[in-house]
């Protein structure tokens, strides 16, 4: 089974109390794509910049995504500069540098247009919306946003929000959207935008899924190796996104098995700096702190 | 079974979003007898003053509690007013005014001091020495504090934790008390001052319990019908440490049932103000409630 998953593929310089990392591999796609590989053939769409170094398009090609929607042009990588610091839940966003990515219109292949499931990864609503208007035949779209477009693009959102199956934002941007602090009303109202599920990503405190028929919370796997979190999230959404593609079906049990794979991925994504870690992992890795994790939370 | 709980028996004057209460019946050991009761014989240790009112008393005695050591005194009762805003996470508290609770000095009955389970809830750690020295044979001792202590009894409380199995803190306490940020490392550094055990609360994010043989992780239940939290972590704890009392022995699942059943006790709790909810809870509804949990968190 494909899936295809449209976000950035940046440049990340990083700083945490474990060290600092400058222009490695990252962005919302590429961290996506790291655990969605482990189910699902990737198609990654995304730009980059002349400066975008080609031993990455190697590195990514290696891992086995398919590429020819990842376009090249004139100007710069979308660069990211942050920082974290203390209990490393919350990055402080250095510096930004849009580039290439300011004039991003995705274009994707005859062939990719017929895939059915499909992660519209954090950029701008408008670049998100063109992507899924070309799609032919969508049967599961998810979907996840950022704070800046919450506040500088709230209806562009909210319009697409009415095409997607599954949103999923971090406890503050859900929030932010809804005007509910208690995080189920939250889900609630976000639901009633159009999303029929609704996952709040809670860092370090797990995650809940919303539907109005059940929910679902899941914590996150306990631990105290925690190197760099940046991409958590995109890992969490690969290992969810791409466990569903490859279950072919949608119910309470794959649900919880997706979020339960998400978990994981993420775990080992903070492990490391940017892509070390995820790059390197296994499906039968994965399935073995899975059944770890099981052990440690289920009564 | 019998249990043994020392800690506060308030009058509370809460504000929350869904309105306000003066002087309702509350305190740490009123919450944690709420709950434990439902598994075992509580035993109550606290001081009242003489403007306790006697219906209250008479609540107490009707919900099965063992009240020959809630000894009145001379004074006023212990009073706490606090408001809670937002998402009614953290309390603001407005007033405490200590009365015969300064010059507490637990007395048991000979009976009472045969008894193995034994609960020191948030009082000051002088008071917590003072009981758990009278005791004959501790089988199993849990301890509460709060952050008041870690900054002004530091030493005290880090001296009797070496005598404590298990030490019940919120994520704060545990940063706090340990200087850690990530929360396991907190629960690690917090084991070293002697329990072998480490709960951490975490509010609406659930728990961690930590052993150095392995970590429990569990979600809250999800709701969003929280009127009043005060009390939920005593309720937490008293049904925690009501069902190991109950169960008699102490192993990884003894542990995930207590810790199932404290969520569950605790998510009625914050249904309704003080000990409104808690107070007509049975067995019968905590177990169905519980059967519903599990099918939301486990995979």
């Amino acid at each position: 089974m494909s899936i295809i998953v449209l976000g950035t593929v940046a440049l990340d310089t990083v700083k945490t109390p474990f060290g600092s990392k400058k222009h490695m591999l990252g962005g919302s796609a590429a961290h996506f794509s790291m655990s969605a590989r482990l189910f699902a053939k990737v198609n990654l769409v995304a730009i980059i910049g002349e400066d975008f170094p080609p031993k990455y398009i190697e590195f990514l090609r290696k891992k086995g995504l398919i590429l020819t929607s990842l376009i090249k042009e004139k100007g710069r990588t979308f660069k990211w500069q942050g920082e974290y610091r203390g209990d490393l839940n919350t990055a402080l966003t250095l510096n930004t540098e849009l580039g290439v990515l300011s004039a991003f219109r995705p274009c994707i292949s005859k062939e990719q247009r017929k895939i059915k499931h499909i992660f519209l990864a954090n950029v701008d609503p408008d670049i998100q919306r063109h992507l899924l208007s070309s799609m032919q035949s969508p049967q599961l779209v998810g979907l996840d946003s950022m704070n800046y477009w919450i506040h500088h693009k709230r209806q562009g959102l909210v319009r697409l929000l009415k095409k997607v199956d599954i949103y999923v934002a971090n406890d503050q941007e859900a929030r932010d959207l809804s005007g509910e602090t208690n995080l189920i009303k939250a889900a609630k109202c976000l639901s009633s935008y159009g999303p029929k599920m609704v996952l709040i990503k809670k860092g370090e405190h797990g995650v809940i899924f919303y539907t109005d028929k059940f929910i679902i919370a899941i914590p996150a796997y306990p631990t105290d190796k925690v190197i760099d979190p940046t991409g958590a999230g995109d890992t969490f959404a690969g290992g969810f996104m791409g466990y569903l593609t490859k279950a072919r079906k949608i119910n309470s049990e794959t649900l919880k098995q997706a979020i339960a794979f998400g978990t994981i991925a993420a775990s080992f994504n903070v492990e490391g700096f940017g892509l070390e870690r995820t790059s390197r992992l296994s499906l039968s890795e994965l399935e073995r702190r899975l059944s770890r994790f099981r052990e440690l939370v289920v009564f």
